[in-house]
C-alpha cells in the first residue's frame, strides 16, 4: 500500500511536512461532510448552515477524529467567510442603509442593545471577565442577514413591509456588530488604552469610507471590472478587490470580513452588480462550507456534559430569543402587533455572525472551550428556531395588514 | 505597529505556526502576480499562461523573494489544476475521442512518439538517467488542448477541418500522454519491477471505466446532480465526483489530475454539461492563478547562467518544435500542405500539462533544478510561439482549402 501515499502525482512540491494527498483528502471529507450535514439537516427541515456545523463536528477531533483542520482547512474557510460576506454586501444597498425609515433604525438598536446587555449580564453574573462577557453579549448581537433573506426569500414574503424592516434593520444591526467585533477584537488582541480611540475611529472611518466609495460607485460602468485584458467579466478584479479590503481591514485592527463586506456594498453599487452575484455563488458554493465545517470540528459538545455550560447554554439562547422580539416589537409597531412580532422574529437567527463571534473569543482567549460550546449552541438554537417563530408570525402579519381576522391566514399579496 | 500582525480577525484558529495574516498576504501577493503579469503578457500580445508564470517567478524566492509558496498555496494550486483539467473535460466529448479519424489518430500517435523519441535521445545524450530522460521526453510530449483550444477560438477557426482534426489529436495526445505520467510517474515513485504492469493497467483500466462512464452517463438528466437538496444546481455534486476521482485516481498511483479530466468527460455526456461550464469557470478563475503562480515561482532562471542547461533549454525548444511540426505533416496530409502545417503548428503549445510532467520529475526528484528550468523554459518557449505559427499558417490553409492561391490571405468561412 504504499502506493497510496507515493501515488498522488503532485502538480506543485508539498515542501516537506504532511503528504500532499493526506491534506487534500482531509479536506475532502471536511467538504462532503458538511454538505452530508446539510443533506440530513434539510431533510429534517432544518437550517442547512446547522447541518454544515454538524457535519463538520462528526469527522472532527471531538467527535470520530477523521480530521483535524490544518493550514490549509483554515485559509479556506477564512476565505470561505470572506466570500461569504462578501455576498452579503452585494445584497445591500448604500440606499437602504442610508435611507431606512425609523422603524428599521429604532429596532436595529434595540435588538442590538437588549442582547448586548442581557448577554454581558449573563456572563459577568457567571463570574466571566467583562472582556469574555463582552464577547458573549456580541455573539447575541448580530443577526445573520444571509439566513433572514434566504428564510424571508424562501416563503416569498421579501416584498412585505415588515421584510423590508427586518432587511434593513439587519443590515443596520450587521454593521454595528462588525464594528464592534472590529473594535472588541482589536481592543482585546492589542493594546487596551491608548489605540482604543484609534481603532474605533478606524472603523467607523473605513465603513464610512465604504459607504462614500459605495456612493460613488453608484450607476460605474461594467467596464470599471473589465479594462483589464485579463477580465473577461468582472469576477477577478472583484475578487482582488474583496481579498484587498479584506487584507486592509485587517491592517487597521478590524476583521478581514468587514472588509469584504464594504467591498461588496461597493460592488454592489455597479452595473456589474447582477453579473457578480451570479459569478460568486460558485465561489460561496465551494469556499463557505470549510468554513462552518471546520467551526463545527472545534465543537466540544462533550462541555455540554458540565451542568454550568449546559445551564448557561440554555440561558443564553432564551435571552438570544427574547431580547431580539423585544426589539422588533419596540421598534416595529408602526406595521401591527403581528407585523413588529414577525419583524422581531426576523432578527432571532444569528447564524454565521455569532459564530463568528464566538471564534473570535476562543482565538483571542477569551472565552474557554466550554463558553464557546455554549455560546455555540445558543447561536445555532436561535438559528433552528427562527424559521419556526416566523412560519407562525408571518401568515398573521400578512392577515393583520390586509386588515383581515388574524386567525384567519391570508393569501393576499 | 503590533496591530498588523495583531489586527487580523481570524474567524477560525489557525492552529499556531505562521500567522493567519501572512499567510493570507502570500496568495494575495501570488494571485495579484499572476493576474498583472498576465496583463502584462497580453498587452504584449504574448500568452496568459506565460504571463501568470512569469508573476508567480517575479514575487517568488527566485527573484523578488516576496513570497515563498507554503502549504497553503500549495494546496490552491493543486486545486487549480484539479479544476484545470476537469474543465478541459467538460469540453470534451467521448464520441470525438471514440470516433477520431484516421488523420488525428496518426498525428496524435506521431506528435507523442516523435517529442519522446528525440527528447529522451536528448536526456541519454547528455548523461541523465533513463527516469530522467523519461520525464523530459514527456515534458515534450502533450499538447494543452487549453491553450490550443483558446488560440483557435481567438483566431475564430474552431468550425475548420483542419481544427477539428487539431482538436482530435490533441485530445487523444493529452490521453496518452496522461497515461504515460500515470504510469512513469508511478512507477518512478513506487517499486519499479513488479507494479509496472499493474499500474499500466490500473491507468488503461481507470482510463476505460471513465470513458465507459461516461457514455453510460449520455444524456443523463440534470436531475442525476439536483436531487440532493443542497445542490441548488450541479455544481457541488459534480466538485464532489470532480474531488473524489482525483483522489482516487491518486491511490491507483496515477496522477490526481487525471481523475478530474475523466469527471470531466462523464460529466459531458450529461445534460448539466453546459450549466457546468458556465459554474466551473468562476473556480477556474479564482483557483488555476495559483497553480501557475506556485510553479513559476519555483522556476530558477539564475540556472539558465549555466552555458549547459542554456543549450539544453534551446535544443529542447527546437525539438519541441520541430517533432509535433512533423507529427502534423505526417499524420494530416489529408487537408493538404498548409493544412498539414496549421495541424503540427497546432500541436506545439504544451502550456500546463508539460509543467504539470516538469513538475512531477522535480518532486519525484528525477529532474535536477538544473534540467527542470531548462524543461520549463522551453515548454514556455513552444507556449509562445504557437500563435505566432498559427498566425502565420493559418490564412494559408484557409486559402488553400478555398482553392485560392495561397499567397493571398482568405475571408471566406
Amino acid at each position: 500500500m504504499t502506493g497510496v501515499a507515493g501515488g498522488l502525482v503532485p502538480a506543485v512540491d508539498p515542501g516537506g511536512g504532511e503528504p500532499l494527498v493526506g491534506i487534500l483528502t482531509g479536506l475532502f471529507l471536511l467538504f462532503v461532510a458538511a454538505k452530508a450535514g446539510e443533506e440530513v439537516a434539510r431533510r429534517l427541515g432544518q437550517p442547512a448552515v446547522v447541518g454544515e456545523l454538524l457535519g463538520g463536528f462528526l469527522v472532527g477531533p471531538y467527535a470520530l477524529g477523521l480530521v483535524t483542520p490544518g493550514e490549509s482547512a483554515v485559509v479556506l474557510a477564512e476565505i470561505g467567510v470572506v466570500v461569504l460576506l462578501f455576498a452579503v454586501g452585494l445584497e445591500v444597498r448604500v440606499d437602504d442603509l442610508l435611507a431606512v425609515g425609523r422603524a428599521a433604525t429604532i429596532t436595529a438598536i434595540s435588538a442590538m442593545v437588549l442582547p448586548i446587555v442581557f448577554g454581558v449580564g449573563l456572563g459577568l453574573l457567571i463570574g466571566e471577565s467583562p472582556s469574555s462577557a463582552a464577547f458573549i453579549g456580541l455573539a447575541l448581537a448580530a443577526t445573520s442577514i444571509g439566513i433572514t433573506s434566504r428564510v424571508l426569500g424562501d416563503m416569498g414574503v421579501l416584498d412585505r413591509t415588515f421584510a423590508r424592516i427586518i432587511l434593513a434593520a439587519a443590515v443596520i444591526d450587521d454593521v454595528l456588530a462588525l464594528i464592534a467585533i472590529g473594535i472588541v477584537s482589536g481592543v482585546t488582541s492589542g493594546d487596551l488604552s491608548a489605540s482604543t480611540l484609534l481603532l474605533a475611529v478606524a472603523a467607523v472611518g473605513l465603513v464610512a469610507l465604504g459607504f462614500a466609495a459605495a456612493r460613488r460607485a453608484r450607476g460605474l460602468r461594467r467596464e470599471v471590472f473589465t479594462w483589464p485584458l485579463f477580465a473577461d467579466t468582472p469576477l477577478v478584479p472583484a475578487f482582488i478587490l474583496m481579498f484587498g479590503t479584506a487584507l486592509l481591514a485587517a491592517v487597521f485592527g478590524l476583521a478581514a470580513i468587514i472588509g469584504a463586506f464594504v467591498a461588496g456594498l461597493i460592488v454592489a453599487e455597479t452595473e456589474a452588480r447582477d453579473e457578480l452575484e451570479h459569478e460568486i455563488r460558485p465561489l460561496q458554493q465551494i469556499f463557505t462550507p470549510f468554513f462552518f465545517a471546520v467551526t463545527g470540528a472545534q465543537l466540544d459538545l462533550g462541555a455540554l456534559g458540565d451542568p454550568g455550560i449546559l445551564a448557561l447554554a440554555i440561558g443564553l439562547a432564551v435571552i438570544g430569543i427574547i431580547t431580539k422580539t423585544a426589539g422588533g416589537l419596540i421598534g416595529a409597531q408602526s406595521v401591527g402587533r403581528w407585523g413588529a412580532l414577525t419583524v422581531g422574529f426576523g432578527m432571532v437567527p444569528r447564524g454565521e455572525v455569532g459564530i463568528v463571534v464566538a471564534n473570535l473569543g476562543l482565538v483571542g482567549g477569551l472565552l474557554s472551550e466550554g463558553t464557546f460550546s455554549a455560546v455555540l449552541v445558543a447561536v445555532v438554537a436561535t438559528t433552528i428556531v427562527a424559521p419556526y417563530l416566523l412560519q407562525f408570525a408571518v401568515p398573521r402579519a400578512d392577515a393583520e395588514a390586509a386588515g383581515e381576522p388574524v386567525r384567519k391566514p391570508a393569501t393576499s399579496g
